[in-house]
């Protein structure tokens, strides 16, 4: 089948054009642009759905392909996994989003994500024709994820190790981000201690020693980056100014 | 200081009471149940959000405090992360919601994870009062997402390690090696601000406000225990000492 190993997501008889509309936003968020109708309740195209995912999630939507049985939707399929709110006594294996993804970026062929209609989810039958169940751990007390939710999740774990974070600002260092070095932080402390002593702050004589201590300390815990160090001799000297 | 490290949710100036609702609801989805709100557009309570979040999440919101500022909201918090759809050039670390919200189990404190308002996002002024930013990875020709799949995935995050986290080499820490929280730095930033206003220091004018945001950015991004901001209070008055 296609090299493609991006998951496709398959949506079995899904009830409100809004969701499935929210669905294809989710996936696009994240990368994945192949969604899979199977008896949709209000038929389709919907435009209520068209509404939800204007733009860009638009053509998620566009190229949607409509089947009348999950069977059928499983075409080039290699692997699929069901998303259920609990898992099931079916004997089938049973992973998180992230392990799912992890097995899905394994495989040769494409999987699917299989979910289920929004009120009651997944029929056993359903479950039964997927390899494996992938239930995302959530509050017992409060488990209510919606279809686009759950697309979300299962997108986002596709996407954690496949879309690059995006580039740290810090990477790309100035002057001002680099790190003091220790002979840096040396002279700010001897800058501080200076006029701080003649300020006498070292008082009463009998604690000096300590206090000069906590401070020397205190520059030197501190990650402080050249910009930093800058910016405390400024202060300073704006400080002690006559 | 709380035993209690699950995060802490502090929305900015969000418009929609249906998204502060759907916004509770990921939260408990997760087990995060407590909500500071910060200039909520509409007044609160919002009945839009009781509505949105009803049961179990109705009760995040009943106990959501309001404040009139984001440094206010920011009582007993350790560390924060501001959450943005793309770095920024504020030298600060970027984490991605999985390394975010292991440094978040790491903390003796609490954590907050700081969301701007749908439109705009957090304004650098906002950015500027937080730790590091988190920013999702998503795909950058459709990063649309919004307010309450945002915080759902920081939610997963956290949820993700249903296994007790390891517990943190315990060590009775004197006051003076606990961290500080942000109000505590929020204040010392005020303190410096202040009198290196009245020193003349942020000069000249069309170069105040990146001054000001740089010395901002400067005292949340380090790490000060509340001993470093006693001695660094003490350092500011005696050097502005008549």
């Amino acid at each position: 089948m296609s090299d493609n190993r991006t998951p496709v997501v398959i949506l079995v008889r899904p009830q409100m054009g809004e969701n499935i509309g929210a669905a294809a936003r989710a996936m696009l968020n994240f990368g994945l642009t192949e969604m899979r109708l199977v008896e949709p309740r209000d038929g389709w195209p919907n435009p209520k759905a068209v509404a939800m995912a204007s733009g860009a999630a638009g053509k998620v939507l566009d190229h949607a392909k409509v089947y009348p049985t999950l069977a059928s939707a499983m075409e080039g399929i290699e692997y699929a996994f069901a998303t259920t709110a609990r898992g099931r006594e079916l004997s089938k294996p049973v992973f998180t989003p992230q392990t799912a993804m992890d097995k899905a970026r394994a495989l040769d062929g494409r999987c699917a994500l299989i979910f289920g209609p929004e009120r009651a989810g997944l029929e056993n039958d359903d479950v039964a024709r997927a390899n494996a169940i992938v239930t995302v751990p959530v509050n017992p007390d409060f488990p209510s994820l919606n279809l686009a939710q759950a697309v979300l999740l299962m997108g986002y774990e596709w996407g954690r190790d496949t879309l690059p974070p995006e580039p740290a600002p810090h990477v790309r260092k100035a002057a001002a981000e680099l790190l003091a070095d220790r002979v840096e932080i040396e002279k700010l402390g001897d800058h501080y201690e200076e006029k701080l002593k003649e300020s006498g702050f070292f008082f009463p004589e009998t604690k000096a020693e300590s206090m000069r201590l906590n401070l020397r300390n205190m520059w030197s815990r501190l990650t402080l980056t050249q910009g930093d160090v800058r910016i405390l001799h400024g202060v300073l000297r704006q400080l002690t100014r006559r």
